[in-house]
This record gives structure tokens, sequence and C-alpha cells, in this order.
């Protein structure tokens, strides 16, 4: 693929957190090599060095972005080593960060055309910081690719990808189908490994702080009385467990890991 | 009305967090159907399925936008069931959310023009997840007016609106004047119920820890020795209780419905 | 200087906090007096009142925004008393904010041309709140100068501007290098006052909750492994103390104010 219209949009994903200086510094460098790019930042509160969250997150949030656009993503524990920094050319997309698997959710969903290694680029510094690649390689690669260079520009082909080690749910000898909480969201809502695929209805059961708890099973959150517990199927196409008007998470005492089991109706 | 210049300016207010992928969900439908505009986000940290604070919100910040934009409010504990969701002509703006009394403060501030339900839109997806209105029906009305279609294409009128239940500051037997807090800040800063057309002055009082205090009145923050507590009218035209450069909520022992008592000076 | 091509890029960095009302009215009065420019807003978490923390955002930051930017800083304890409100003229682009010191440590690196006080300004509103000068005063006269205006439209040359007290590291009598930590990052890496400029190696110790303890001096985190503790040249230019995938300030009980010494390699 070729890259943008007028004007190109990068859209920003990161582990910075709101305090520091990081996220401002990449887009400093955003705006002096393409100033006509419009700069969405998406989140700078993935939890740090939580791949499984940033894939989550952006198997949520980047289907509904428009074609066309380039999609940053700076969750980069191993920044430095020998993980690779690329850039996968997806949905008619691009996404540029490291090759350690944040990028594999959404891959699944969309589909995936090609990637590349990112291995050179006209608008990088002199000297890249081993420490703040976000900066000094992932901003100059997307800022020459927004200013519509083809990603092949950038390095040679990157072959297969890292892939997130991602537990899929089981299906048990009676049928049931279990899974767990692999996040918790800010209003204590707690999604599961469970998407709407492999859903088809069924008892949802959760190891709740009280023991095993039957929740019933609702379209929205307000079909529950409020305070009491319910599943459904979030906006991110997961099976979710959570309290209307209140926190799951806290509530029940579940979190990541907790098991959530669906068992087939009788 | 009909709405925008070129661009048209968006604003986006939830109480979606920091960290989650729906805030840049709702972005990426505005890009995907208005790729032209200008997309602010006001804040994401509104308290979840806080009505109060939202309108606080609203009132103290969208009457120094100018005309012309569209402000898509995301504060919806209801989403999914009877709550109507409204776009709302004000002050030469479109208001674009659920009808549950968040407008009710700023409306009564800068008047009301008009309002509508949103029935139907061209921009809405095929099929509206029960839980996330922001996405997958605010989003796309707001981005259809953002393209200059008039708010009565998207449904019939509303009729009267949901008020929020904001108490009001009474007037007692000595003629003081009982508020109380209704919003503390980031500063720990103690906002009242209190709006500067109906202070005139007096002695402010407020049921701290150690019992009743005494503030002194003060114009601005510094106007108070370092540490100490005093009242003023904050920037969003409210009485406040506040501490210069210290918290007052935490220093006083004082927080949401703490009395405020203001006795007509002798 | 004169300012921007087109569009003008405004950036905005405050202590105003995720939640509140405040950063969003600020930006409703650039959208009012200069709805071509371009925001981008920095941070809105610079600690309440933290000019040592501002200064140091600063100084990491902004650096990477290209030359004709105006950067708009409101960390403003004196809001309302004496302190200037000022213009800067800094490596092409202008500083608006108040004259507390924020600006120093950037103005160090980066070169100073020339300062005014902000006295007048035709965008200033009719009454402005001793309590917001960042709404009222800071945003209309940046509005002011991303039209063109030049920075001697608002006012009197500053002067002398103030100096931030940022410790400088000593040296001792071995030729030891004494320094402190003087920020903590969200990931709790711990920043020092010792630049790379006066960095030249040596051993490094910092006094952890365990006794005095010896760094490694790596590259990258990534060098040291997993939970270990290490020391480094940061993104910002400055010896830091951290933990690879851990929190130095959590796990070694250090934070701002630690000393850390770098020793002379025998």
């Amino acid at each position: 693929m070729t890259v943008p219209e007028n004007p190109p949009i990068i859209t920003l994903t990161t582990d910075f957190g709101p305090g520091g200086p990081y996220a401002a510094a990449v887009k400093g460098v955003f705006r002096a090599h393409c100033p006509s790019a419009v700069v969405d930042e998406l989140s700078h509160d993935i939890a740090p060095w939580d791949l499984t969250g940033a894939a989550l997150f952006l198997e949520g949030a980047l289907p509904w972005y428009p074609p066309g656009c380039i999609h940053v993503v700076v969750v980069d524990p191993g920044v430095g080593t020998g993980r690779r920094p690329v850039v996968v050319s997806a949905g008619g997309s691009l996404l540029v960060g490291p090759d350690n698997g944040i990028f594999s959710l959404l891959l699944r969903r969309i589909g995936f055309d090609g990637a590349w290694v990112i291995e050179q680029c006209p608008l990088f510094p002199e000297k890249i910081s081993p420490t703040f690649h976000g900066r000094d390689l992932f901003a100059p690669a997307a800022a020459w690719l927004a200013r519509g260079n083809p990603p092949e520009s950038l390095g040679s082909g990157a072959g297969d990808l890292v892939q997130l080690e991602m537990p899929y749910p089981v299906v048990g000898a009676e049928g049931e189908l279990s899974g767990k909480v692999v996040h918790v969201d800010r209003f204590g809502n707690c999604i599961t490994n469970i998407s709407s695929e492999v859903f088809t209805g069924g008892r949802v059961r959760v190891e709740a702080r009280g023991g095993l708890l039957e929740l019933p099973f609702c379209q929205t959150y307000g079909d529950a009385p409020r305070g009491t517990a319910l599943a459904l199927i979030g906006s991110g196409g997961r099976l979710e467990v959570a309290v209307r008007e209140g926190n799951a998470s806290a509530v029940l005492g579940i979190g990541g890991g907790t098991a959530v089991v669906v068992y087939p109706n009788p």
C-alpha cells in the first residue's frame, strides 16, 4: 500500500504515563518532520510493559479508525535489546512499533498484509538513544511514512512476527468453556479471553470471593438491578463480568487470572 | 442553527478514564466520518457515572469555546436503557449526549434553543452495541452534524430535558446562606453550590474536622499565607474553600456534602 | 523573531490534572481566538505547584519541537500575586507563562534571546480572574502571538528572569561527584541532577534502603538482568537509577533527595 491522503493521521499509544516528557518529545518529532499530520493520542496509560493490555487495547481501538492511518505503538520493555522495530501493513493502515506481540490480537482480527524491519530512515537523529526508540526511531519512521514514503524504504521484509501468548479458552468434558479474566478496565469491568465468536450462550460462572457465582447474561449494564453482577458481551467483543454502576473487580474480589466458565444450557 | 465553518470543531468529554480503548474508538469514528474536524478531548476523567461532576465540568469549560462547535459528552450510566440520546442547541453550538441532566447547569447559564432526540443517522453502524452508545450512536451523530447537517435530520423534537437535582443554597432565619461542597478538584479545592451571583459577601464558615472554621475571603490563593485556609470565588464562578499551596480537602477534613455557610457581615 | 508558518503550533503544559475543566477552558480560548492553530497538550500532570518537575519536563520535551511554536506553561503557585507573566524568545520559539523559574533549565540548554512582560493584549477578557491567569491572561496572549503578532506588542522588556534553585552536583575531596535524585518518573526511574555533560563515567553508588548500593552502568534497561538495579543516562540526558522492568523507587526505597555519588574509576 501507499499511505495517506491529506492530511495524514498518526495515532500514538504508549505506556509512558501522563506525567513525563516522553510523549511530548515523540509528538515534537512528529511536528518537526510532518507538520501537516493530524496526531491523535490514543492512550499513554497502558500499564508499564503490559504487552497483553496493549494488545487488547489495540484490538478494541484501531479497527474504528479509517484506513490510511499510521498507528505508532510504544510499549517496549525490550527497548535497546535484540527485539526488532517493525512496520506492519494491515487493513489499509500501517502499524509502527516493536515486534514483541502487541499487534498480534489485532492482526488475528483484521488480517496482515506484510511487515518490514525498520533498519534505516533519513529522518533518524544522528544518535539514537538506546532507551528511547519511541522518540528516536519509531517517531521519525512514522513521520517518514506519513509523508507518503513506502514501508519498503525503511528496511527488508520482516517475515513472521512475534505472537503474544494469549491463553485461549478451552472446552472441557461437559462441554463447558473455561476461560479467564485477562484485563480489568477503569470501571472494574473484568474482560475475559472468551470472544463473542466462541461464546454461543450458556450459564456464566465466575470464581468470586464468596465462592462460585452464576451470573445473569444481559445485553447491557442497565438490564441488571443497580449494584448486582452480570455477564455481557462488552463493546470490544469479549465476554465480561460487570456490576451495574459498581466495580466488579472490587465487589466480587476478582481480577486478572480469575476463572470464568460457561456451561451449556441444559 | 446550522453549524460549522471550516474546519468544524468537535469536543469530547467522558468518564472513560485514560487507560481503555473506549475514547480511542470514539475518535476513530470521528476520523472515519469527518476527517476534516478538529477534535479536542476535554476530559476522560469525569468520575465514573458522576452526573454532577460532569455538569459542573461542562459549566466550567464549554462557555470558553466559540460558537459553532459540536460538544459530545458521554457520561452515561443508563446506556442501553430508556434514557434518550439527544442533541441540544445552545449558545450557537450543539451538545450531543444522553438526556440525563449533565447539560442542565450549563443550559441554566447559557440558555437553550431547542433539543432533538437522536433517532436515526445515516452514519450509524449496522449494529449498535447496547453498552457503547458513545462509539456507535453519539460519535456518528456528531460527525453527521460536523458535516453540516441540521439536528432536525436526526430525529424529532425532544421537548423538556431531564434536570439535574443540584441542591441550591438556602437562606436561613438570620439571613445566612447555607450551601455545601459539591465537588473537590485535583488541588483539593472544595467547590460549593454557592455561585457568584448569589454570594454578596459575608463571613464564610465551614464545618471542618476541628469544628466550625471561619475563613478569610480573598481575591486569590496567594492573598493568604502559605498553608492557611481561605474562601474565594473560583475561576468557575463558585464559592470555594481552599488552602494556599495545600489540599483543603485533606487539611480541613472536608469534601462532598460538607456544609458551607455565609453569615451576613454585622 | 516573528512567529509561525501556517498553521501555528501551540503547546500546553500545566499542573491542572486530568479531571477538571481548567485545561478545557484554556483550549476553548485558543479555539476562540486562533481557530487555525494546532494545539498539542504536552501534560496536565505536572505535580501541583512543582516548579522543579515543570522545569525538568520542559527541558526534556520542548527541544524536540520545531522552531516557530508557542509553548504555554501554567504551573503557577503565585497566580494573582506579584510574579510577572512573561513571554520568552528562545530557540526560535516563544514561551508563555509565569516568571517563576520553570523555564530556567530549558534556557540554560537552548539559550535565551529576550523576554517581555505581558502587560496588555487586545484579546484579554474584560475581567481577568485573579485565580486563573492560564485562561484569562496566558491563553489570550498565546493566541495573539500565534496570529503572528510580535512579543513586543504585549509589553516592555523583562530583563533577567527568575532562576530555579536547582542543586548542582558537587565534586568532593576524592574526586567523587555528589548528586541527588530530583525526579521520579512513572516507571519509578529516579532521575538525578547529574547531566550527561558532567558525568564522565565511574562507579555509581546510591543510598538505598539496605545500605550503599553500587550500580552497574548500562547503555539501556535491557542490558541488566530482569529485576536488577542499574544506572544509565536516560533519554533526557541525565544520570538515572533504574530497575529493569521494575520500579526502582519502590524496590530500592529511594526518591527525591536520595544521594547518588559517582566515584572515579580506580
